[in-house]
Order: C-alpha cells, then structure tokens, then sequence
C-alpha cells in the first residue's frame, strides 16, 4: 500500500449503513469526520458521520479496545479539544475500530441503536478555538484582489517569500446554518468626501479550507517544515465572509479587522487527515522564474506530497430562489491544489518567530482561486468588485450578497481506485442588518 | 462627591499594611488592583495588591458579607475570568470592604495571617485570555511610525475616522518577568536583493496600556460608545514587542504578524476603572481642522471625561549596567491622555460591525507616544529606526534593543487630593535567539 494508506482506505469496504455505499455519499467509511451534535436527549457530544448517520461515540465506547475505548469515552464531550489529547495514534486506532464495526462483513450486531439521523440533530461548533489565523496561500487570488485594491501593484515583492497571514477573530467563528446579520461599519465609496457608518454594502464570501491544530508547540519553539504535517488534526470547509467597502477604507496599514470579524463560518465536520491521505499530490509546481522557498519552508517530502487533491464549489441561493424552488446555482468551483504555499509550509511559517499554536487552532488558506476565471474564489474577483454581476436563473443578478442570500459550500476529494471523501456543507443566510 | 468616586478613593484613609502608605507607593489602600499568585503552598488564585503585599481574599472569604463574599469565594481560581462574571458592583463592593478591612481604624483584628509577601510569591498571568486586540490609538506614533514605513504618506486618509487596530495573538501573552528569545523571521534589509531567514536585526518595545473586557456583548450587537465603560474591568501595562525587519518585510498587505506574535508581555496587575476614577479627564483634544468623529463614536459624556491622566515610562537595563551595578535608564515617559481615541471609542469601534468581545479579551492601546521626542513610546521612534542611537550610563549604545536587555515599564497616576494609583512594573529580559 501507499504511504500513510492503510485498511480504512480500502475501497471496497461497504457499510451496513447503506446511506454511506452511495457513490455520491460525503460521508462514506473510508471518510468517518469528527463533529459535535446536540442530541434531543443529553448533552452535545462528538460523534462521527457515516453516510447520513452520526455514530454515536461515546455511548458505545464498551464497543472499543485500548486506546481506541480511552479516546470513546473522552467523546461524550461538546468540543473536540479534550479527546484531541490522546494524539493521532488514538484517532488513528478509533478510525480503524469504527471502519471494522461499521463493515458490511462486522454487520449490525446492536450497533444501530449508536446511530442517529444526521437531519435530526443540530451539529455545532467542533471545537473550541483558541486562536485563529488566515493565510493568503492562493498566488491567484492575491493577484486578482490586489489588482483591485492596488492596480498598478497587484503582487507585493513579499508574496512569494513569505505566506502571508493575519490573526483572524477567533470569537465569532460560528458554525454552518447559523444566521448572520449585515454588518455595519465605515465605508468611504469613491466619490464620497467623507466617510459615514451604515451597514456594509459590498458584502462577499471567500471560499477556504480550514485546518485545526492538535499537537501544541511551545512557544519560542518553531515546528520545522518537515514535522508540520504531526500538528494537523484535520480539514473543514471556511467562509471568510468579507465586507468590501468597510475592508478598503480600513486595511492600511495594520489589515484586516471590522470588514471581516463580524462572522466566519466553518462546516461542522472535521475531515481527519488521514481520510485524506489518498489525495496527496505533489505541492504547487512554481512558474519557472519564481524563488525557491527559503530553507526552514523546504522540504522534499512536502514537495512531492504536500499538496491536497479536494474540489471546492460555492454556489448562491437566493430568496427569490427558494421561493420559486429553484435550486442552488454554483458561482465557482476550484482546487486546494493550486494554493502556493503548503500545509506545512504555512504551519512551519506561523511557528518560525516562535509563535505557539494550540490545541484547536484554527487556521485558514486564505480564498482558493485558481488561473481561470471558473475557479475564482470570491465575488470581488468573479464579478470585478460587483461590476460585472452574475446573472441567476431567478432572473436576479449579484454583484455581492444581498439580504436573504444564502452561499453554500461543499468540498470534496475524488480520484478513481479510492471512496469519495466529503466535507458535507459550509452554509449561511445573510439576514437584513437592524 | 465628584461622579464615580466614593469611599475607597478618601485620600485621607491609610492602611495598617505600612507600605502601603509610603508616599511613592504603587499598590495604596486606594487602589486595591486584581492579580493572580502562586504561592509556596496550594494552587495559584486571585488576590489583591496592598503595599508590598498581597491580601489573599479566598483565604478570607469569610471576613465579607453579601457579594463581596461571594466574589471572594471565587477568588480561590487561577485566572481571573471566573471571579468577573460577578460583574462590576461585586467587584465594587469587595473593594469597600477591602478598603475598610485594610484600614488602619479597622485595624490588623487577626487579618495580617491572610498577608503574603509580594517578593515571596510567583505573579502569573492574571487571566485566561480569548481573544487580543490592539489598536493603533496615538496619532503622534501613527505620525513616526508611517515617517519610518512611508515617508511620503505618514498618516493615512482613515486615520482621524478609524480606531485603527488589529488582531493580535492571544496564545503568546505572557506575564512580566518571562524572558523571551530573540525572534527569528525573515527580514530584507535595504542593501539585500533577496531576504533571508534569521534572529531580528531590530528588536524594539512599544509601550502601552492594556484594557481588559468583563462584560461580553453578544454577536451582531454593537456596544454603544456611553455603554461601553461598562464593558472595562480595568487596566494594565502592555509591551508589544516588535521585529521591526520582519514586519516591515512581512506587512503588506494583511498587517502585522511574526514581527509581533512571538511574545507581548502584560503586567501582573489588573488596576480597576473604579481605582482610575479621580484620574478622568477630558479627551484628547483633536487639532482644529480635524474631522468630528463619526455619530457612533462621538458621546459628550466622553469627550467630557473619557480620557485618562496616566503617566507610563519605559526604561532599560543592559547586562552590562546589571553587572556594574547600574540603575535602569529611563528611555521615555508619555501619558494615556495623548491617545487621539478613548477607550470607548475603542470599544465602540471593535464592536460596531457586531464582533463580540469576550470575558477576559485583552485590548492594546497601541504605542503611547505624545508629540514631544521624549514621549514617544517606542525605540523605532526614539532612535530614527537604529539611525540614532542611544547612550547609556554604560558607555553602550542602543538603537534597537540587544540580547540580555530588560525593558522595564512603569504606570501610575497622580493628581493633588487624590493617593497615587500604581500599576507595578512590566519587564522582561530578551535572550539570545537558539
């Protein structure tokens, strides 16, 4: 087998969950995501999808052996940082067990009264986040939004040395489905003297991959390049919802702040990564002329296996949408594959000062577009900052979000010989603001 | 009575605790600021400075009646975030009864066995902090440090309608007298085609005032600037130490990052609004021809009394000056009055796009620096960038700050009528990088 494959990547596994045999299924056995649901009955507690199920952990926790019962029972908890303490090889061991039980060959055996329908049961927040950052790893994206920020600058001189980053707001991380207001702020629009404080009205999403931190470093101890894959607990799908107006009159010179801490939502379900292992690919091959990174950001290995094969897609439903039944209409589709910089390239970058990670961080890719206009993962840059609106098969158009707007990602790793991983869905309504 | 004074601000009350009545006291009967131990035996809790002592209020707890007693109880925790949801009026009524217990009518009466002292015990971090935000509130540094990053553009078109500001990284808050190493990162220098990894060059301090939130507000409600008072526990001093070669190399276009999340250092201290009361003055007066804040910033009350008259100094204490027996040397003194936004402004700004603030959020003033030289609060400002160096009473130079040096911070404020509020020291030596 493959490096890092092992039998819960076995195709042919089924399950006698037969919701996670369909082709089309987020969560087949091969994938088993970690999320936290609140059951009628009890209190929020991890649980583990498969097809349109949640395994239910910690109730059958005497289900399990060794390290693989030890992290169970830790699951009857509403946040994941508490079993993320066991490490990996505790994961690693649950993932196997459960793949086993859950089998066609295990079968049933009482194993039923563990699962709970997935449409039943409201999914929070996975986990309690200490501290969140986001990156800028997409070359394409930062050229497209620099070009509209800075014309004639689009790239800074810095971008292909350092992956740019910024601390985020890790308070109002909140998770899919949960609705968020319009924000306020001041913006200043290009013909305006002055400034004035009303509710956003360049209002964006940006379509990225979330990683969370389980293994801390200490502080003033960087993790070198080669070690970062260690601290990654697992992949999420991570709306940077963005208020345009109110981020350009306030990025210079410190960045981001009220444009975008108003909100960021992540999907409910950690994909491991070990799901993910199959889809490793070789990192982003530079253009010829680009610099080599700096030594701590090199690394064979992670050039040759550091990138992540997973398809990205936000698509829009509107008010007007839902009203006339109209389904979903995909705005972009893209690949985390085409980010400049790495997973472990960013986390080796974050640690090089010193800076300490905890167990729970949140890290952003930063919006994922790709060279082709189809792949662009914002309406700044699929619309040319609202000037060329999409149309919509209401017969609406957008040029950015509008009141009732609902933006919808999904994720997926696709490749023949291996099971589809899914990342479920990332979504929210944008309400009105007061 | 002036508004918001009360008993515990009679300068004519003194303690039975004798140090606290020495004249250049920082911890006064009238003050009563809020820190966390550790002590020789049992765990680390809460408890309240007093002269060169600290009273032990959970040891206590059965000395007070109503809240106070309740609030004391809760003090036998190792961070502060858990005693402050009792709210401002427990906390004000547990400074009354402190203030009366530790008088010297009251006298000793069996009080003095809850008395530690200070120098015996370890200070810690006094609270568990979720989120840091530092804001960038003094238009004269804004003024020095754009000089430096931007000669041709100082002070940005926002800069008079934004409380500017940015996230920080809340996991690298550590307490005063935790040394640091030099950070490495990647810096650029002028002369240098391509930038290169390794210890900062230019390690600087920026001396400022740390605020930190009891009262959250919930998501997508905006604090209102006359409520947002309401929202202070107190006060603290605040080293954001800086690389400037990394952040100068690293922070366009998303701000600050490894240039400054390696480590900021607080004092152990939390001095509350209530102690600060007597030291409200009028806001910053902004120079005619500058715009009127916006509605949602401006509040008369505030502008009234929303500044504070604190006085705050930086000083250094290379190795060598420690070996010869050398005092530390002042480098600057300024005053929190200086700042161009207020503390509500501050907080009405943060929260004006429904960002929540969190139980135990630190915010940064930003540096400190008044108008004249010898009150600017940072060695980028003080030395021209390193271009005009320092000397000490060593016979050294310092443009930058060196290995083994300690910046040492004090705070206190003063006013006729009134005992001096102190903040204590915040100091931290750097070491070498690894």
């Amino acid at each position: 087998m493959a490096q890092g494959l092992n039998e819960t990547h076995d195709p042919a596994r089924r399950s006698f969950v037969e919701s996670a045999n369909a082709p089309d299924t987020d969560f087949s056995i091969q994938n088993l995501p970690f999320g936290v649901f609140k059951p009628e009955i009890g209190t929020p507690r991890v649980g583990v999808a498969i097809g349109d199920q949640i395994f239910d952990v910690s109730a059958a926790a005497k289900s399990f052996d060794g390290p693989a019962a030890e992290l169970a029972r830790d699951c009857g908890i509403s946040y994941l940082n508490i079993p993320m303490q066991r490490g990996a090889a505790a994961f690693s061991a649950l993932r196997l067990a459960l793949s086993r039980l859950l089998s066609v060959e295990h079968g049933d055996r009482g194993l039923r009264k563990y699962l709970i329908p997935m449409a039943s049961v409201q999914l929070v927040k996975p986990m309690t986040i200490p501290n969140f950052t986001d990156f800028y790893a997409s070359v394409f994206h930062a050229t497209n939004t620099g070009r509209a920020f800075r014309p004639d600058n689009p790239l800074l001189p810095n971008y292909k040395y350092v992956p740019v980053a910024y601390h985020g707001r890790a308070s109002s991380v909140i998770v899919s489905g949960t609705p968020f207001k319009r924000p306020r702020g001041q913006r200043k629009g290009a013909n305006e003297a002055v400034p004035s404080y009303g509710p956003s009205r360049n209002m964006d999403f940006e379509l990225e991959l979330g990683m969370y931190i389980d293994t801390p470093n200490k502080l003033g101890e960087p993790i070198p390049v080669a070690k970062a894959a260690e601290h990654i607990f697992g992949f999420c799908l991570l709306n940077d919802w963005s208020a345009r107006d109110v981020q350009a009159w306030e990025y210079q010179p410190l960045g981001p702040f009220l444009g975008k801490n108003f909100a960021t939502t992540v999907s409910p379900w950690v994909v491991t990564a070990e799901a993910l292992a199959p889809f490793r690919i070789a990192a982003f091959a530079r253009p010829s002329g680009d610099p080599a990174p700096l030594p701590h950001l090199s690394d064979a290995e992670d050039q040759a296996h550091g990138g992540l094969d997973i398809t990205l897609e936000a698509s829009i439903l509107t008010e007007a949408m839902r009203r006339a039944g109209i389904a979903p209409q995909r705005l972009t589709q893209t690949n985390f594959s085409k980010v400049y910089w790495t997973v472990a390239q960013m986390i080796a970058h974050h640690t090089s000062n010193g800076c300490d990670l905890m167990r729970g961080d949140l890290i952003g890719s930063g919006t994922i577009s790709g060279p082709e206009k189809s792949s662009w993962g914002s309406l700044l840059e699929l619309t040319a900052r609202g000037s060329e609106p999409i149309a919509l098969p209401s017969g609406e158009k957008r040029g950015f979000i509008e009141d009732g707007d609902e933006i919808i990602f999904r994720g997926f790793a696709e490749k023949p010989g291996f099971a589809r991983i899914g990342f479920g869905e990332c979504r929210a309504i944008m309400l009105p603001a007061d």
